[in-house]
């Protein structure tokens, strides 16, 4: 019979075994990201923040991200679309400042998986493009069962360099990710587990190139997106003021698998 | 600020809102399933169940389902592979018989996330081609990034009436599904929330054919599945020894989506 | 070295074989489509419609497809979006009526390789939901790389019956579907092959739901939608007038799949 | 009424129209490519080599190519395994070598349709993957729906320089592709038009790398793949007797898509 060993982590189905936990776990991948940052209405994006958390400014970060040569895939790919707001979290023990993350679509389901249950990252399923390239102009499109909801446009003027450069590397470098891991009870409201963690990401940026990005955010039916309409609606009813950045990176991404934790 | 409402049940995200706790909440679906029973090495299959659960016959059951007019998905549609094997339940408080799940592959994420998160189910993603229909022949193909691990093959003698209908109704009219619900802990071995759910499921069966069935699981290396490739492994080193059982059956499953229990 | 044989007929690559031409190959295949007919403005229509024939009437007709156990697939399926108008041929030997075939989209390459090459339906790729069904409620969503730019929906009334079906089934048996068979030069403008081409098809309706439909094309960019833009924007420039007829219909196409001929 | 212009060229479907024929017409293109050649038994190859052509060497080459930044496809990208044969075409007016084409599987299908209808390229469907990459091993899967039949794998052992560079460049530049254009009759056993053609394309290789390189077919029934499994079993039946070249490149496409030209 199967019975778990103490110094493992599991993810289900946990019968056919698990890996030694080891909290020097470090995991790779290139990216090439496009981030485009947003001005919105205070009022209305502080629905979306969980009391105990102070948004730090009106903005919302919408980051398009694909992913090559991850090594715990076996060198596979996927892309993600990551959407956060800066916040600062005041608990009883932790007071740090970071980004909490609203959304993540991924269209891989496997990392969806581990990004939930490990990290509370809220990850879900999405259909992303490629980027579509024909340089300067950088192009992608996310859906749901063939129902556009997000297009983001990106227009490069110029490759950053100098000390513009370095300071975009160290923007890069750590970012403190913040997700709210919930399961729910069975059979009865509320929640079996519901805790804010911490895990620090970042990517080391090698190139980055400066412009002018846009985003288009779409409302969806029920009919045409029976599970996440009402993410996606939100999303698109704050209204987006003004562009603040616009940044297409290439680099590598190192993360300390293990190295998050929950912040109280 | 958000706050989630006492008498909820939430989903990660949490913060973009929830549904209210209904105990009577009913999900239906279509359902056209094909179900392969075989015998095996006892010794081997024990590998998989957990301690605490007896193996009441070394038989594996594959089943193959096509669901449609899901209502919870606004009709919409997907087909899963479940593998089960029957056990016997001896708890502190509970005891029961029922489908011990060992693993369910889904070509669509959003069950797979309820499935796992509120009843530990072990959904995970595979490809799964609809049925191939030459009557009397049926056949499906799993796979993972265009590798085949799984066939199925049916072909159907003849309808299944009378006294062997009613008996074939009554087996899948109500299926003691039972999971391991497993969350781990946040930076550190073992886990948060570890604990054995009952979920009783059932279809209405319409309509079924006997037939002779047959299945092939083929081995993957990690480079071809680098994140299920063990699971894939471990059952494709159960013996086929003999079919108990290969049905194809067409239905309705009404599912009470929120009468599980945690067992113990 | 490999020789063609004079009484085969091939597709590309022909040098790994073909089948023996035989007059009467039926295919045959399940069908479950949904039929939306519209009046637009002529003139506009008008464009589409090449010299030789004569519009009928000032109508689109949408239908969407889903085949199952389709024989020559054995037994797999896809899904088909079909978009004609009623003409009137005026050759020099031939005079006939049919529905001219504007274009296809299909969700797989086989059956578009095959009906482009042989017969001249003007078939291209598009993803296609399977129908989404909340009874009485029948949708579906038409897309390219996540661009959506076709929805189409229904609402089912009630069950055609007696004479109203038998009028319903004689009108699907067979129609006169035409397409314009057309191979470019290689390195020079013009056709190297250019003809019209009758293709008889036919479906035997089982059953059908009258109801109502609605159909809304959406504009795509050349940067959505680079090989097609012009297509789905020449459709969507018809106006919706009024919806002339929206049925849902389940049944067998029987096709002589060597059936067509080259009409002048 | 729609009428094509003398100037024009044009695909399926005509009447939207087409674009002014330009012999000039240049494409462009990124590609990624991961060469492996082989030898195998003469005869068996001889029999997909047509009449008129003589094998130059009892080698297959197989060829995975991911191309981004399509300009004609504005940005987009897909994936290609090409398999070819070296060959003397004896015409009666055109004497050459080049690269005869036995199959390009690809997985997007607007290429397909216009390297087939275009050039007699004989381009078909398949499920490929990007390659998963974990340096310094490489690898691909290649299936249909669900079904392996392809595995490319690559260990690289170092970067080609100096002299052997130029040697691969100029290898690469330019490459006399030949396709046999072939459109049946219709309603009749034979052709409409049979044709060879010659396009001549080349890649800007940029960087290479030299390594070892292994490749495995895996034979399909009708039921795993109805439509391709004669092409694929052809290819499976030839052994692989030694690799005779392994190769990764980087590089640019820059074709000229109106160069091709029929050869007799």
């Amino acid at each position: 019979m199967f019975r778990p060993q103490d110094d493992f982590t599991y993810l289900m189905p946990v019968h056919f075994g698990g890996g030694r936990f080891d909290p020097g776990t470090i995991v790779t991948q290139r990216s090439t990201a496009l981030t485009v940052s947003y001005e919105t209405e205070r009022d209305l994006l502080e629905n979306y923040i969980p009391e105990g958390f102070e948004l730090l400014a009106p903005e919302v970060q919408v980051s398009f991200n694909r992913f090559t040569e991850i090594d715990w895939m076996q060198g596979g790919q996927y892309n993600l679309i990551n959407v956060s707001a800066p916040v600062r979290f005041h608990g009883k023990k932790d007071h740090l400042d970071g980004a909490y993350t609203l959304v993540v679509w991924e269209n891989k389901t496997a990392p969806i998986l581990g990004g939930r249950e490990q990290t509370g990252i809220p990850k879900i399923y999405a259909d992303i493009e490629d980027l579509h390239i024909v340089r300067p102009h950088y192009a992608t499109t996310v859906s749901y069962e063939g129902n556009t909801f997000l297009t983001l446009d990106f227009e490069a003027a110029g490759e950053v360099t100098g000390q513009d450069l370095d300071a975009l590397k160290s923007g890069f470098a750590s970012v403190n990710t913040i997700g709210w891991r919930y399961i729910p009870k069975v059979g009865a409201p509320g929640a079996d587990l519901s805790q804010f963690v911490l895990y620090p990401q970042g990517m080391e940026v090698e190139s980055a190139q400066a412009g002018t990005g846009s985003l288009r955010w779409t409302e969806l039916t029920p009919m045409q997106n029976p599970v996440q309409y009402y993410i996606i609606n939100s999303l698109a009813s704050l209204p987006v003021k003004s562009v603040a950045q616009a940044v297409l990176t290439e680099g590598r991404a190192v993360l300390h698998a293990m190295g998050a934790r929950v912040i109280e």
